[in-house]
């Protein structure tokens, strides 16, 4: 059983992890951040103990979280000490489980699919949790740990969480770049952003229930091209928006086209 | 005041359209569409005549909306038999106002700034409804019926609307392909597109209070190099993602360094 907690890093994701956890009654017992500040802060809302020294952290918790950035793993690994059984964990999508291996004999990944932001808070129940270990125990603990905040875990291997983070990255980051793109267009025309806000929830909604090659409309879908050469020539001062305009819409008609046989 | 409405169309705009001013107590008096079973289909819902013959339409109506495809508008406006004072409307995003010069001495656009299906149904009042007329009085008439079914109306010129139609391109429908691309890239390792849809969720969820700009995340906006070309391998078989990958990576990276300034 995974009773004490230690948490590294009180970033986006980790400052969402230790809420989550403390809401449904699991105790972390320190988090450390190389921020003071932040550190302390997030150990305030979810009472625990903090610090932002290497040497001040607990040597015998259960379970360590490494919740930094994928580039500052290996450091962190290297600060710590540890009586090589305890069991470690990373929560980057797309390092390797194995980046783990020499730190301490037990070891694994827990992965929260989702975008985490300080301040706003998420419903972690919803959240898949991709867990992965080096070992049946740990993966029993960490499925164990998992359901406790979410009710949809899956075990996936390092290969697969990489094509999951590789997928995130188109549906999250790269339409949230659409967005930014949309609102460029807009601010051109000292129009609102906000008259975008309605149309942006419909189409995240849409694909709660809809396959997304289903919920396509538009000009590229119907290869209206009248359409589609207007907005090229719109966008013929923002050769950047223009390619990834052609690119884009040309990739939507292949998708269309290859998977028409799948949606009869 | 507008009493009298035909209905032109019963495609997903015009159904929700439809039912949108059922709902707030106004009656459409006719619905016409080539195809008889989407009329009657339509028209049972709300209560409402119906034809498919253009002979059939009624002439003495006090607004004309076309609901129908943007190329399809030229079509139903030749065969419209009217008296030349009636007040018509498209609601098309990148179809000039003046396309209805000619046809009657009002004319007019309703353009609601959505995403529609026939089968999921709108909260319509909180759509941005755009609407232009080529006369201060039709405006008014346009404005009052619009505010009765949605609390966002805004006056847009046909200019303003194409740019609109734009930007709603890259927030639904290049979006929604972002979506597409990201279940092909699961689909690949057999993994459920479901473990995406919290994500994307939440993707729009963070947009209805940040602008997209503060909201970004990932390796393209940190250009942390490592991770894109781990990425970019990855979709060595699928030259089209990588493409779509490459240029909006860039993208991100440039507008991040171009807006930096704006954020602070």
């Amino acid at each position: 059983m995974i009773e004490k907690i230690v948490l590294i890093g009180a970033g986006n994701l980790a400052t969402q992890l230790a809420l989550a956890l403390f809401e449904n009654g699991i105790q972390v017992s320190q988090i450390f951040s190389r921020n003071p500040e932040s550190a302390k802060e997030l150990a305030e809302k979810v009472n625990a103990g903090f610090t932002n020294q290497p040497s001040e952290l607990f040597t015998e918790a259960d379970l360590y979280v490494i919740a930094v950035k994928d580039s500052a793993i290996q450091e962190v690994l290297e600060n710590l000490r540890l009586n090589h059984n305890q069991l470690i964990v990373h929560t980057a999508g797309s390092v390797p489980m194995k980046i783990l291996e020499g730190f301490s004999m037990n070891y694994g990944v827990f992965y929260p699919l989702q975008t985490f932001s300080k301040a706003k808070k998420v419903d972690f129940s919803v959240i898949p949790i991709c867990i992965e270990a080096n070992h049946p125990l740990n993966l029993m603990k960490l499925q164990h740990l998992a359901a406790r905040i979410s009710s949809t875990v899956h075990q996936i291997n390092s290969e697969e969480r990489k094509s999951m983070h590789l997928a995130a990255v188109f549906v999250n980051n790269f339409v949230n770049h659409c967005y930014t793109l949309g609102a460029e267009i807009l601010q051109d025309k000292k129009l609102d952003f906000d008259l975008l806000r309605p149309l942006i929830q419909e189409t995240a909604e849409k694909i709660q229930t809809l396959h997304p090659l289903e919920a396509q409309t538009g000009p590229a879908k119907r290869n209206d091209q009248q359409v589609i050469d207007a907005h090229l020539k719109m966008l013929q001062n923002k050769p950047e928006l223009q390619k990834i305009y052609s690119f884009v819409t040309e990739s939507i008609y292949q998708s269309q086209i290859k998977h028409a046989h799948d949606l009869l």
